[in-house]
Protein backbone atom coordinates (compact mmCIF):
# COMPACT_ATOMS: atom_id res chain seq x y z
CA UNK A 1 0.00 0.00 0.00
CA UNK A 2 2.14 3.27 -1.54
CA UNK A 3 0.65 5.44 0.62
CA UNK A 4 1.06 3.73 3.99
CA UNK A 5 4.47 2.83 2.83
CA UNK A 6 5.23 6.84 2.19
CA UNK A 7 3.67 7.69 5.60
CA UNK A 8 5.95 5.01 7.46
CA UNK A 9 9.33 6.58 5.43
CA UNK A 10 8.28 10.29 6.46
CA UNK A 11 7.22 9.63 9.98
CA UNK A 12 8.33 6.56 10.98
CA UNK A 13 11.22 6.41 13.15
CA UNK A 14 13.43 3.13 13.50
CA UNK A 15 14.77 3.09 17.64
CA UNK A 16 17.21 -0.12 16.46
CA UNK A 17 16.96 -2.50 14.03
CA UNK A 18 14.26 -3.92 15.19
CA UNK A 19 11.82 -1.58 17.19
CA UNK A 20 9.83 1.16 14.57
CA UNK A 21 7.79 3.57 15.72
CA UNK A 22 4.83 4.92 14.10
CA UNK A 23 3.08 6.98 17.04
CA UNK A 24 2.11 9.46 14.81
CA UNK A 25 -0.57 7.83 12.65
CA UNK A 26 -0.84 4.29 13.99
CA UNK A 27 0.12 3.55 17.64
CA UNK A 28 -0.62 6.99 19.88
CA UNK A 29 -1.94 9.32 17.55
CA UNK A 30 -4.10 7.87 15.19
CA UNK A 31 -5.41 9.33 11.75
CA UNK A 32 -8.67 8.18 11.41
CA UNK A 33 -8.58 9.01 7.53
CA UNK A 34 -5.06 7.07 7.00
CA UNK A 35 -6.69 4.18 8.81
CA UNK A 36 -9.94 3.77 6.91
CA UNK A 37 -8.13 3.80 3.70
CA UNK A 38 -6.45 1.20 5.35
CA UNK A 39 -9.50 -0.71 6.36
CA UNK A 40 -10.36 -0.37 2.72
CA UNK A 41 -7.22 -1.94 1.22
CA UNK A 42 -8.08 -4.81 4.21
CA UNK A 43 -11.62 -5.45 2.84
CA UNK A 44 -9.75 -5.56 -1.15
CA UNK A 45 -7.87 -7.60 -0.30
CA UNK A 46 -9.97 -10.28 1.56
CA UNK A 47 -13.04 -9.57 -0.59
CA UNK A 48 -13.15 -13.54 -1.79
CA UNK A 49 -13.52 -14.66 1.68
CA UNK A 50 -16.18 -14.41 3.99
CA UNK A 51 -15.74 -13.99 7.69
CA UNK A 52 -18.14 -13.73 10.87
CA UNK A 53 -15.37 -12.05 12.80
CA UNK A 54 -12.61 -9.84 13.42
CA UNK A 55 -10.45 -10.55 16.60
CA UNK A 56 -7.76 -8.10 17.90
CA UNK A 57 -5.76 -6.91 20.89
CA UNK A 58 -5.96 -3.99 22.58
CA UNK A 59 -4.66 -1.41 21.95
CA UNK A 60 -3.15 -0.57 18.94
CA UNK A 61 -4.86 -2.89 16.70
CA UNK A 62 -8.33 -1.89 17.86
CA UNK A 63 -8.36 1.44 15.26
CA UNK A 64 -7.66 -0.85 12.04
CA UNK A 65 -10.16 -3.86 13.33
CA UNK A 66 -13.14 -1.40 14.04
CA UNK A 67 -12.71 0.73 10.60
CA UNK A 68 -12.37 -2.70 8.62
CA UNK A 69 -15.41 -3.95 10.66
CA UNK A 70 -17.34 -1.27 10.28
CA UNK A 71 -16.87 -1.58 6.28
CA UNK A 72 -17.34 -5.52 6.38
CA UNK A 73 -20.05 -5.33 8.96
CA UNK A 74 -18.87 -7.53 11.15
CA UNK A 75 -18.66 -7.52 15.13
CA UNK A 76 -14.99 -7.35 16.49
CA UNK A 77 -13.62 -8.57 19.16
CA UNK A 78 -10.98 -7.22 20.77
CA UNK A 79 -8.70 -9.48 23.69
CA UNK A 80 -7.60 -8.12 26.74
CA UNK A 81 -4.20 -8.02 28.29
CA UNK A 82 -5.36 -8.46 31.68
CA UNK A 83 -8.32 -10.43 33.01
CA UNK A 84 -10.98 -7.86 33.80
CA UNK A 85 -12.62 -7.33 36.83
CA UNK A 86 -16.08 -7.57 35.34
CA UNK A 87 -15.01 -10.60 33.41
CA UNK A 88 -16.27 -13.30 35.66
CA UNK A 89 -17.12 -15.76 32.78
CA UNK A 90 -15.29 -18.49 31.19
CA UNK A 91 -12.65 -16.70 28.76
CA UNK A 92 -10.37 -18.29 26.65
CA UNK A 93 -6.34 -17.26 27.62
CA UNK A 94 -3.35 -17.28 25.54
CA UNK A 95 0.55 -16.47 26.51
CA UNK A 96 2.25 -13.76 24.05
CA UNK A 97 5.79 -12.79 24.24
CA UNK A 98 6.49 -9.05 23.41
CA UNK A 99 10.13 -8.88 22.66
CA UNK A 100 9.81 -4.96 22.43
CA UNK A 101 8.55 -5.00 25.96
CA UNK A 102 10.87 -7.95 27.11
CA UNK A 103 7.89 -9.51 28.67
CA UNK A 104 5.41 -11.90 29.06
CA UNK A 105 1.72 -11.72 29.34
CA UNK A 106 -1.63 -13.63 28.94
CA UNK A 107 -4.41 -12.31 26.13
CA UNK A 108 -7.73 -13.27 27.09
CA UNK A 109 -11.31 -13.30 25.60
CA UNK A 110 -14.39 -13.98 27.17
CA UNK A 111 -15.56 -17.59 25.75
CA UNK A 112 -19.05 -16.07 24.91
CA UNK A 113 -17.86 -14.02 21.90
CA UNK A 114 -16.17 -16.61 20.15
CA UNK A 115 -18.73 -19.61 18.35
CA UNK A 116 -17.74 -23.17 17.47
CA UNK A 117 -17.70 -22.96 13.38
CA UNK A 118 -17.07 -19.54 13.08
CA UNK A 119 -14.29 -17.86 10.65
CA UNK A 120 -12.52 -15.36 12.36
CA UNK A 121 -10.09 -12.96 10.36
CA UNK A 122 -7.38 -11.45 13.11
CA UNK A 123 -6.36 -7.76 12.02
CA UNK A 124 -3.21 -6.16 13.96
CA UNK A 125 -1.29 -3.66 13.44
CA UNK A 126 2.23 -4.79 13.66
CA UNK A 127 3.75 -8.54 13.05
CA UNK A 128 7.04 -9.25 14.16
CA UNK A 129 7.80 -12.87 15.58
CA UNK A 130 3.79 -13.87 15.51
CA UNK A 131 3.45 -14.05 19.25
CA UNK A 132 0.08 -12.08 19.23
CA UNK A 133 -1.30 -13.46 15.84
CA UNK A 134 -0.61 -17.24 16.89
CA UNK A 135 -2.14 -16.10 20.68
CA UNK A 136 -5.42 -15.05 18.88
CA UNK A 137 -5.43 -18.34 16.90
CA UNK A 138 -4.98 -20.42 19.53
CA UNK A 139 -8.07 -18.29 21.30
CA UNK A 140 -10.07 -18.94 18.41
CA UNK A 141 -9.16 -22.40 18.37
CA UNK A 142 -10.14 -22.87 21.90
CA UNK A 143 -13.57 -21.82 20.91
CA UNK A 144 -14.01 -23.53 18.00
CA UNK A 145 -13.60 -20.92 15.50
CA UNK A 146 -11.02 -20.92 12.70
CA UNK A 147 -8.95 -18.47 11.32
CA UNK A 148 -9.21 -17.63 7.52
CA UNK A 149 -7.32 -14.42 7.00
CA UNK A 150 -4.53 -12.36 8.86
CA UNK A 151 -4.24 -8.83 8.11
CA UNK A 152 -1.43 -6.71 9.49
CA UNK A 153 -1.15 -3.37 8.63
CA UNK A 154 3.70 -3.38 9.03
CA UNK A 155 5.04 -6.65 9.02
CA UNK A 156 8.86 -6.69 10.36
CA UNK A 157 9.85 -9.01 7.20
CA UNK A 158 13.29 -9.14 8.79
CA UNK A 159 11.51 -11.45 11.48
CA UNK A 160 10.10 -14.47 11.37
CA UNK A 161 6.40 -14.31 12.60
CA UNK A 162 4.84 -14.20 8.88
CA UNK A 163 6.88 -16.85 7.49
CA UNK A 164 5.90 -19.06 10.30
CA UNK A 165 2.58 -18.40 9.97
CA UNK A 166 2.64 -18.67 5.97
CA UNK A 167 4.28 -22.37 6.58
CA UNK A 168 1.32 -23.10 8.58
CA UNK A 169 -1.01 -22.14 5.64
CA UNK A 170 -2.38 -19.01 6.83
CA UNK A 171 -3.61 -15.97 4.66
CA UNK A 172 -1.95 -12.90 5.97
CA UNK A 173 -1.78 -9.82 3.67
CA UNK A 174 0.78 -7.32 5.21
CA UNK A 175 0.25 -3.49 3.56
CA UNK A 176 3.85 -2.33 3.76
CA UNK A 177 6.14 -5.85 4.68
CA UNK A 178 9.68 -4.43 6.13
CA UNK A 179 12.80 -5.83 4.81
CA UNK A 180 15.14 -4.22 6.41
CA UNK A 181 15.43 -1.20 9.14
CA UNK A 182 18.65 0.69 10.59
CA UNK A 183 18.59 4.53 11.79
CA UNK A 184 17.58 6.65 9.17
CA UNK A 185 17.25 3.79 7.02
CA UNK A 186 13.76 1.38 6.43
CA UNK A 187 13.72 -0.56 3.49
CA UNK A 188 10.43 -2.31 2.12
CA UNK A 189 9.78 -5.75 0.56
CA UNK A 190 8.96 -5.48 -3.44
CA UNK B 1 -29.61 8.26 22.60
CA UNK B 2 -32.66 5.86 22.04
CA UNK B 3 -31.22 3.28 20.24
CA UNK B 4 -27.75 3.11 22.74
CA UNK B 5 -30.33 3.18 25.63
CA UNK B 6 -32.08 -0.09 24.32
CA UNK B 7 -29.24 -1.68 23.51
CA UNK B 8 -27.83 -1.50 27.36
CA UNK B 9 -31.20 -2.14 28.49
CA UNK B 10 -31.56 -5.23 26.15
CA UNK B 11 -27.50 -6.91 26.69
CA UNK B 12 -25.97 -4.52 30.05
CA UNK B 13 -25.95 -6.16 33.12
CA UNK B 14 -25.39 -4.41 36.48
CA UNK B 15 -22.76 -6.70 38.30
CA UNK B 16 -23.72 -4.75 40.98
CA UNK B 17 -25.06 -1.26 42.23
CA UNK B 18 -21.99 1.15 40.45
CA UNK B 19 -20.67 -1.69 38.16
CA UNK B 20 -22.21 -2.08 34.40
CA UNK B 21 -21.45 -4.52 31.97
CA UNK B 22 -21.48 -3.79 28.43
CA UNK B 23 -19.50 -6.26 27.00
CA UNK B 24 -21.36 -7.31 23.45
CA UNK B 25 -21.20 -4.09 21.85
CA UNK B 26 -18.74 -1.49 23.68
CA UNK B 27 -15.75 -2.59 25.42
CA UNK B 28 -14.86 -6.24 24.52
CA UNK B 29 -17.20 -7.26 21.37
CA UNK B 30 -17.95 -4.07 19.91
CA UNK B 31 -20.31 -3.48 16.99
CA UNK B 32 -18.99 -1.16 14.72
CA UNK B 33 -21.70 -0.01 12.66
CA UNK B 34 -23.88 1.02 16.55
CA UNK B 35 -20.48 2.75 17.48
CA UNK B 36 -20.50 4.96 14.02
CA UNK B 37 -23.91 5.59 14.69
CA UNK B 38 -22.71 7.01 18.60
CA UNK B 39 -20.06 9.04 16.78
CA UNK B 40 -22.59 10.70 14.30
CA UNK B 41 -24.25 11.93 17.88
CA UNK B 42 -21.28 13.22 19.12
CA UNK B 43 -21.12 15.08 15.51
CA UNK B 44 -24.68 16.25 15.97
CA UNK B 45 -23.96 17.43 19.75
CA UNK B 46 -21.18 19.34 19.39
CA UNK B 47 -21.63 20.89 15.58
CA UNK B 48 -21.73 24.14 17.10
CA UNK B 49 -18.00 23.74 18.53
CA UNK B 50 -14.42 23.59 16.65
CA UNK B 51 -11.94 21.21 17.82
CA UNK B 52 -8.26 20.55 16.44
CA UNK B 53 -7.77 17.03 18.24
CA UNK B 54 -9.52 14.26 20.00
CA UNK B 55 -8.54 12.79 23.42
CA UNK B 56 -8.90 9.71 24.46
CA UNK B 57 -7.36 6.55 26.98
CA UNK B 58 -6.86 3.21 26.03
CA UNK B 59 -8.71 0.63 25.18
CA UNK B 60 -12.42 1.08 24.95
CA UNK B 61 -12.24 4.98 24.43
CA UNK B 62 -10.33 3.90 21.03
CA UNK B 63 -13.41 2.91 18.68
CA UNK B 64 -15.91 5.66 19.25
CA UNK B 65 -12.66 8.25 19.54
CA UNK B 66 -11.50 7.51 16.12
CA UNK B 67 -15.01 6.81 14.79
CA UNK B 68 -15.78 10.40 15.68
CA UNK B 69 -12.57 11.44 14.67
CA UNK B 70 -13.42 9.73 11.06
CA UNK B 71 -16.58 11.98 10.54
CA UNK B 72 -14.99 15.25 12.39
CA UNK B 73 -11.72 14.96 10.33
CA UNK B 74 -9.73 15.38 13.41
CA UNK B 75 -6.60 13.08 14.31
CA UNK B 76 -6.74 11.14 17.76
CA UNK B 77 -4.68 10.90 20.55
CA UNK B 78 -4.84 7.98 22.83
CA UNK B 79 -3.69 8.34 26.48
CA UNK B 80 -1.10 4.90 27.43
CA UNK B 81 -1.82 3.26 30.64
CA UNK B 82 1.84 2.47 30.99
CA UNK B 83 4.57 3.93 29.46
CA UNK B 84 5.41 2.60 26.73
CA UNK B 85 9.53 1.50 25.66
CA UNK B 86 9.37 2.95 22.34
CA UNK B 87 8.24 6.20 23.96
CA UNK B 88 11.42 7.81 24.87
CA UNK B 89 10.49 11.57 24.96
CA UNK B 90 9.12 13.70 26.77
CA UNK B 91 5.45 12.81 27.85
CA UNK B 92 2.52 14.19 29.83
CA UNK B 93 0.95 12.41 32.76
CA UNK B 94 -1.51 12.78 35.13
CA UNK B 95 -2.95 9.84 37.90
CA UNK B 96 -6.20 7.82 37.79
CA UNK B 97 -8.14 5.97 40.34
CA UNK B 98 -9.86 2.84 38.97
CA UNK B 99 -12.83 2.42 41.18
CA UNK B 100 -14.18 -0.44 39.31
CA UNK B 101 -10.53 -2.31 39.60
CA UNK B 102 -9.54 -0.67 42.88
CA UNK B 103 -6.14 0.79 41.86
CA UNK B 104 -3.72 3.75 40.59
CA UNK B 105 -1.89 3.75 37.58
CA UNK B 106 -0.34 7.15 35.81
CA UNK B 107 -1.72 7.37 32.13
CA UNK B 108 1.06 9.25 29.23
CA UNK B 109 0.72 11.18 26.42
CA UNK B 110 3.88 12.42 24.29
CA UNK B 111 4.18 15.86 24.41
CA UNK B 112 4.57 16.33 20.99
CA UNK B 113 0.86 15.37 20.76
CA UNK B 114 -0.63 18.17 22.93
CA UNK B 115 -0.47 21.63 20.89
CA UNK B 116 -0.45 24.89 22.77
CA UNK B 117 -3.88 26.38 21.91
CA UNK B 118 -5.71 23.50 21.05
CA UNK B 119 -8.94 22.46 21.43
CA UNK B 120 -9.59 19.13 22.67
CA UNK B 121 -12.65 16.54 22.27
CA UNK B 122 -12.44 14.01 25.08
CA UNK B 123 -14.03 11.20 24.08
CA UNK B 124 -14.63 7.87 26.32
CA UNK B 125 -16.65 4.76 26.80
CA UNK B 126 -18.11 5.79 30.38
CA UNK B 127 -17.79 8.63 32.75
CA UNK B 128 -18.29 7.80 36.32
CA UNK B 129 -16.36 9.59 39.18
CA UNK B 130 -14.39 11.20 36.58
CA UNK B 131 -11.07 10.20 37.41
CA UNK B 132 -9.88 9.52 33.52
CA UNK B 133 -12.05 12.73 32.15
CA UNK B 134 -9.66 14.44 35.04
CA UNK B 135 -6.60 13.17 34.38
CA UNK B 136 -6.56 13.93 30.34
CA UNK B 137 -7.91 17.20 31.14
CA UNK B 138 -4.87 17.84 33.09
CA UNK B 139 -2.95 16.12 30.53
CA UNK B 140 -4.33 18.77 27.86
CA UNK B 141 -3.50 21.78 30.49
CA UNK B 142 0.30 20.64 30.79
CA UNK B 143 0.46 20.96 26.64
CA UNK B 144 -1.31 24.79 27.21
CA UNK B 145 -4.59 23.08 25.46
CA UNK B 146 -7.99 23.76 26.39
CA UNK B 147 -10.53 20.94 26.75
CA UNK B 148 -13.59 22.38 24.68
CA UNK B 149 -15.94 19.93 25.18
CA UNK B 150 -16.60 16.22 26.58
CA UNK B 151 -18.43 13.61 25.05
CA UNK B 152 -19.57 10.34 26.47
CA UNK B 153 -21.21 7.03 25.94
CA UNK B 154 -22.36 5.80 28.94
CA UNK B 155 -22.49 8.43 32.35
CA UNK B 156 -22.99 6.74 35.38
CA UNK B 157 -25.37 9.65 36.72
CA UNK B 158 -25.54 8.61 40.56
CA UNK B 159 -21.82 8.65 40.75
CA UNK B 160 -20.62 12.38 40.76
CA UNK B 161 -18.02 13.05 38.21
CA UNK B 162 -20.26 14.78 36.06
CA UNK B 163 -21.88 16.88 38.57
CA UNK B 164 -18.10 17.66 39.41
CA UNK B 165 -16.89 18.30 35.82
CA UNK B 166 -20.14 20.50 34.86
CA UNK B 167 -19.94 22.41 38.09
CA UNK B 168 -16.25 23.58 36.75
CA UNK B 169 -17.25 24.49 33.57
CA UNK B 170 -16.58 21.73 30.80
CA UNK B 171 -19.54 21.13 28.71
CA UNK B 172 -20.43 17.31 28.95
CA UNK B 173 -22.54 14.90 26.34
CA UNK B 174 -23.54 11.89 27.33
CA UNK B 175 -25.23 9.82 25.22
CA UNK B 176 -26.89 7.88 28.18
CA UNK B 177 -27.01 8.89 31.51
CA UNK B 178 -28.06 5.83 33.80
CA UNK B 179 -29.71 7.39 37.34
CA UNK B 180 -29.54 3.85 39.17
CA UNK B 181 -29.12 0.58 38.47
CA UNK B 182 -29.36 -2.78 40.36
CA UNK B 183 -29.41 -6.22 39.58
CA UNK B 184 -32.08 -6.59 36.85
CA UNK B 185 -32.61 -2.92 37.17
CA UNK B 186 -31.52 -0.17 34.41
CA UNK B 187 -33.01 3.27 34.99
CA UNK B 188 -31.80 6.24 32.65
CA UNK B 189 -32.33 9.66 33.41
CA UNK B 190 -34.70 11.71 30.97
Amino acid sequence: MKLLKKRITEEGRALSESILKVDSFLNHQIEPALIDLIAGEFCRRFADRTFNKILTVESSGIAPAVLTGLKMNLPVVFAKKAKPSTMNEEYFTAPVHSFTKQKDYDIAVSSKFIRKGERVLIIDDFLAHGSASRALIAIAEQGGAKVDGIGIVIEKGFQNGGKLLRELGYRIESLAIIEEMSENMIRFRN
